[in-house]
């Protein structure tokens, strides 16, 4: 049997004497006044065994990685009809680019881009009676945990300084792929995406994406179709124009955010968070990538 | 000596039979509501004589034309500074597209593309004490004509579905290229395009870049060498995706607009301005653009 | 027990009654005289035992599907080099464009897509004595078969219209990304894309990658790190700009050709193989797509 | 009066003493052997006075310039059918680059980019006996020189490393825009652009483009409004991505070479040809760009 524990501790300890840690983002400013120093990492396995090395349990932004968790409401409130509005291919481009949104039309390459989560955030808009409110207690429910919230003053920080998603969503609406009012929808995305959860509530909000769809109390929230299909879109679009490189090094699906966090998954096997604040030249989180590589490493396993 | 009048007269005559004349422009709804069936053109050559047939002197919104009318002031306030902020080249793309702008870091292709022309009007707000009255005046001024307004129900329409402008204002402010706020760029923006000119007070305010600087008054506002870049510009790219079709089948810098409005000129001898709501695919009026043909043919005068 | 038999004999029967098959690749005169209504399946799985319906025994032309076995040749003889050549991300770009390679400095974004795998057939060319008799050998050597051959017509037919290859060769040589002549590129690259098999073969040359290096022969080529690299690529590259589409609709790594042939692989589990001449409007065999994913819907296995 | 010949020392005088001289073409190896010391400049007016100073009766290898040669023959050649080929917007994109090619079906943004003057070159090949020969004479024929030659070293050359050309010809040929052979009309085309002149010779080559289509001997190749078209696509087209900046510092439609050749004119006054072979960044000449300002400022005359 492998032995999780150890493996974290070590990953854990390479991580402590690392000495190019990334660089922190510093678009939001809010994020930017985050500590370097921080790493923490958390894994949940198939029979609910849990097991974790350093700041595991201090919450952070999980900005991008919310982008599955509302995608995964709004599939489950409207179904394929969803891809009619996103499309579910990679976009082999930065992640803040509009120019493929010009070139097709104003349908997003994926869900998992700014562009194509604005799309999906507008869909929760016209689906829910109190979109902020339910989507919130959507992500308290799957994770078993309401102390969950967002953090406002991310919130607040967005609002005033996301001009890129403010272009997209303005520029989705010029091509009538929003229903809702541009304010409307960039208010409960910027919320979204400023929920803060740590390494622990992560691995336990994706637990249903490694478990065929059900969460951690056994409640099922998805088909298993529309798990794999999530799943897909994971391990193809999660990490940016980093994508691939994931897939190849690391080999599972998993989502990455500006905060500095990654949730990855092995079907029916582990769901595992790890959070370190200094990102890579592609925005993702530079000691969570090594983390995951190391991981599957030297437990043999991956989906391929 | 040539008959400009009777060259009107038999354009006019002819427009007036045209069965296809393009469709008006639809993406602002308030001009969607003019009549298709309007034509009007003036001229006024170097002696400052006046020709002119058809609705000449019915006013319309002058859109993009007023972009030359931004620049001139701002390139007469900042002088070459401005082109640390703007390019000078052709776009060679349809005049909404913002793919460049995210190629080019922010420095839009040259100022009379959408994101170009919102950089020039975030130049004036900073150089102007009152910036949307000022602009006015100096509209008014080089025209001679205190009855030149905004009209401010294309303004409100332009506010309320301007999502292209407001995308392109909101990418320009995330390269750090507009010193305003967003809104208020936007707001100066919205009334500049909003003025609403004839085809004889067009003529007139385009006087002083046929004239090397000066106006009808006499006035100077730009140096000849300023002028003469202007015209460059106009020439190269006033007609969006058009400007080399337009430099090769009618041979004159100009500008068009939404409206239907086009103003064309030959330095030194005549400036002329013509009207016609209905545009063709590329966004430029369509009788607008074979007046103009016509008229070079005729006199077989160009700049080549 | 999964009856793998029954499923095949039940997506032949329903191929055999399609009305839509698509339309067979005209690119490659050669490849345009193939019947559309042949359709064939094959599936080994990890115990050897082999299941098989419609016309599986039949030999097409592999083309693209070649590109999986002259990566995983150059992978085992220069190993990570590879990557300083060619990159692993998903282009997001139809097949034959070369947009991208401009735009990235001739690194071609992963070695599934042609001017990729034009570098790697570079590779091959200069670690190779005798490249297209070593390559057709290791190709014989992995399915143990010796019958196995290039169709020379379709070599010579390549030749004189692959002008988007010859194109995407000489874009490569003006980056200084081939070592090699551009026409021996070529020719070995036509020649590689020329290899007839049926998909009793192709399932036996892929058994490898679900088996984590060792072939049906127990002989090892690469190893189970180099396996996962590989089987990412096939997952996130393999299918042209319909890749997410096939990760989330079958979601199994694979690779398909224009010639009609798909080969797909659950790791540890089995490998597949389809024919049918007909292709989809992303260049993929339509009735191919439509078999693998009655497939992993009816077993319920996917890597996801 | 304008006293040319006292301007054309002061250019020839300050050029001399110039510290910065750009780099020499290198992907031509042939042309990268070309002392960068050497300048010259000749003029020519409408009366057929010529004024001169430095080198101006060294031959240089024109490259490019040779575009405007082929355009104006072929254009005699069809007419106007020509623009069913190659289109007439300048590209807003580095002279070599092949992406737009794929966006636009196959159809060249212009003529005097290398793909569209690689249609041109076809054109000319199915409608010529002899092509080469027959082009050749027809330079020398409007020249009135039977001295100019092909600089057969270059042609080789080119053959042999023009790679981006090559692939811009079998691009061309896969979308159907090409008649001929590849090679054959590649052939043409590395003739074409390896024609050897001078300053002078240029000059008189050009002055037709000047003089309303009638050469130095005062015969007429083409129609006035055919040279109005060829200048406006010099004016918009005839500088790759700095065409705009040339419009705009120098105001005279023009064609410059990697050669470091420069030839301009304006209608009805002046033909001028310039020669560094020094390039700045954009692959113009970059004391022959200096010149022609200086000699645009000091006469006070332009198009504009």
């Amino acid at each position: 049997m492998i032995d999780y524990q150890a493996i974290l501790n070590t990953i854990n300890s390479q991580a402590a004497t690392s000495s190019d840690r990334g660089d922190v983002a510093s678009y939001i400013p809010e994020l930017s006044k985050i500590d370097k120093n921080k790493f923490g990492i958390h894994l949940i396995n198939a029979e609910k065994l849990e097991f974790s090395s350093g700041d595991f349990q201090e919450v952070f932004s999980i900005q991008s990685i919310s982008k599955v968790l509302s995608l995964s409401l709004a599939f489950s409130l409207i179904g394929d009809e969803l891809w009619s509005r996103v499309d579910v291919e990679p976009s082999g481009d930065p992640f803040n680019h509009l120019s493929l949104l010009e070139l097709e039309n104003g349908i997003p390459r994926n869900p998992l881009i700014n562009a194509g989560a604005i799309v999906v955030a507008d869909v929760l808009l016209s689906n829910l009676k109190n979109p902020k409110e339910d989507f919130l207690n959507y992500v308290r429910k799957i994770t078993n945990d309401t102390s969950i919230n967002f953090d406002l003053t991310i919130t607040d920080s967005e609002k005033k300084t996301g001009f890129r998603n403010i272009a997209a969503a303005n520029l989705l609406k010029s091509y009538n792929n929003l229903q809702n009012d541009v304010d409307t929808v960039l208010d409960f995305y910027f919320h979204q995406c400023a929920i803060q959860m740590n390494c622990q509530q992560l691995t336990k909000a994706f637990f249903m994406f490694m478990n065929g769809g059900k969460c951690m109390q056994e409640q099922t929230y998805l088909t298993t179709s529309q798990i794999k299909r999530i799943n897909a879109l994971m391990l193809t679009c999660g990490f940016y124009d980093e994508a691939g490189e994931f897939a190849f090094e690391v080999g599972l699906p998993g989502k990455s955010g500006v905060g500095g966090g990654i949730v990855a998954l092995l079907p029916n096997k582990f769901c595992v968070a790890t959070w370190s604040p200094g990102l890579n030249k592609k925005g993702n989180s530079k000691l969570g990538m090594e983390a995951l590589e190391k991981l599957t490493t030297a437990t043999g396993q991956s989906i391929f």
